[in-house]
């Protein structure tokens, strides 16, 4: 295996394509010289906006793509009808191992769809899901499932357990990371079909250190590393979290404005409040991964800037490095043996 | 109809009990004279507790009550088993009509299963849904379901947004108050298999102004007034928004104690911050009603204090006022008055 890590990235996905990507891209091979990036869109525009960087030259490729899939575009027709768009154009690669990983900004749908027809699904992954981290007051958590995908089954439940809890401990250095449900009581009893359904799956299951459900209020302070639900869940969970984080912080500045003396007050706790609430901010902890596809995929926000971009593409790095894929197949190979011996004892 | 409105109180539930329950009654009659307060509880504790205060004797009324239900307990033997509880006592002076409305911090399961069981629904309702009112950046909005009856039907979902448009227009204020679905997407065709139901029927109801799907990101901004779902993704919903509020307050926290400049800061900005984040407190807004029963039944949150029980009381006015259960009856005759029409047009 080559030390070079290939990411290829939708140079023309997200709200600040292409200029705030190329730049990220730029940003990576500053700092690391093991990486290499191929730039998909068109080609004439990534051109113009590279001239504008000094960087090592030969780490950075334009593959050329003269389509576009816009967000709102149904996702499965896109990805059919626009075979030379920036997002077909680069997952091919990562099929046809040109590549070992793709990032994009743009359509989630389009990259949920690609991710499974293009690039493909590693043998025996009944469902990939796409794994965002949530900051937390103690680092960051990993949230499994919030894809397209919903109305899961038990049984992708458990993958998505086994698959997160390599994912934490691989790439986020969690030594034996703790596994928690999603449930609306701390109780076993507690919880809709699924949820009943899942939890002893889990409990039975010794490849993760399942903790019992877990609450939406204890998400947040932490004490649950991989948190896993079905997508709709995931989505709601997701999705609030930035909601209440950004209603709140607006509140908070509006009440730091009611007075001069609060106005005073907060031009001298901006700059500590600032560093604190990077922290918090899902920005800063790099793009989702689509799990349990023979390459890697991963989704940054859409309204990534240089930074994230260049953020996803270094968890690239960790990803490969760790070989994720390999431990993942194993893993899946395990629950598929243990199946089959358990169909045989059953048959004698 | 009396001018009264007749409020039995559990007065052994929630954290703080008795004493936070009792100090909320003697609030409410200090506020209003058209209140009378039924009690529940352990008479000579409740005999003592109410000593401690100056109020109009004849409008506190103790009820004994020698049990109290846990809130570990499982609800339906609690219910079942304690017939000398606060709870049961209570809610059997509502269905006897000795009393308007029920209010407790006490054991969610237990209020549910209690009220459904000794208050009895509404003829016609399907599910009575658990309400609670959100803060957002607008004021509040209507989440309906909380409650503990998981994986609803179509069916269900659509009484939820009739009643929840009754309440937030009666109780509330809000004329022609705005409907919407959590859903992944804005778009009609996402959704998981109930979503996708639910959102035609919706579109088709003429009692309410449904306006589509709601993305769990706008809910705290508060654009619409009704926010329609199934009770896991509500438990999660409401659980998560306090989770977010707690954790993020304690990182402002923190972040204002990291250098002396910014301690200064703080010390400033903090009588205006606390005036400002009041509003983005769910307890300010009194309890969560349970839609649909022959008695209006309200559950305010376990760790409530006075005022909070002073609120939910006060609410239990404004429902008698504005006769919300005569309103649901006639909804809900509606929509059984076309169904019929339906089936008899359907069999011609």
């Amino acid at each position: 295996m080559s030390d070079v890590t290939r990411v290829a990235l939708d140079a023309m996905g997200g709200d600040n394509a292409p200029g705030e990507i190329v730049r990220g891209a730029v940003m990576a091979v500053q700092q690391r010289k093991d990486i290499e990036i191929l730039l998909t869109g068109r080609e004439n525009v990534l051109k113009e906006e590279l001239l504008k960087y000094t960087y090592p030259k030969d780490q950075i490729r334009i593959v050329g793509a003269s389509e576009v899939i816009e967000t709102a575009e149904p996702p499965v027709k896109a990805i059919r009808g626009k075979k030379d768009s920036s997002i077909v154009v680069a997952m091919k690669m990562v099929k046809d191992d040109e590549a070992d990983a793709f990032v994009s900004a743009g359509s989630t749908g389009a990259v949920l769809v690609g991710g499974q027809v293009l690039v493909g699904r590693i043998k025996g992954v009944e469902r990939p899901p796409l794994a965002p981290l949530l900051p937390t007051l103690k680092g960051v958590s990993l949230l499994i499932d919030c894809g397209a995908n919903v109305d899961a089954r038990p049984s992708h439940l458990v993958q998505f357990a086994k698959m997160g809890s390599i994912y934490m401990e691989s790439v986020m250095g969690k030594k034996n990371p703790t596994v928690g449900i999603v449930n609306i009581g701390a109780e076993e009893e507690k919880g809709n079909a699924l949820v009943k359904e899942t939890f002893p799956l889990l409990k039975a299951c010794k490849d993760i250190n399942f903790v019992g459900s877990v609450e939406a209020r204890e998400i947040p302070y932490g004490n649950v590393d991989v948190i896993v639900c079905e997508a709709f869940v995931g989505n709601v969970i997701l999705k609030l979290y930035e909601g209440v984080g950004g209603a709140l912080l607006k509140k908070v500045k509006q009440g730091m404005m009611t007075s001069l003396r609060s106005k005073i007050g907060a031009l001298l706790v901006k700059p500590a409040l600032k560093a604190t609430m990077k922290d918090f901010d899902a920005s800063e902890h790099g793009g989702a991964p689509l799990l349990g596809l023979k390459g890697l995929v991963v989704k940054t926000h859409g309204s990534s800037k240089a930074k994230e971009v260049c953020n996803s593409i270094l968890q690239c790095v960790t990803f490969k490095e760790q070989n994720i894929n390999e431990k993942i197949k194993a893993a899946i190979q395990k629950e598929q043996d243990s199946c089959e011996k358990r169909e045989q004892s059953e048959v004698k």
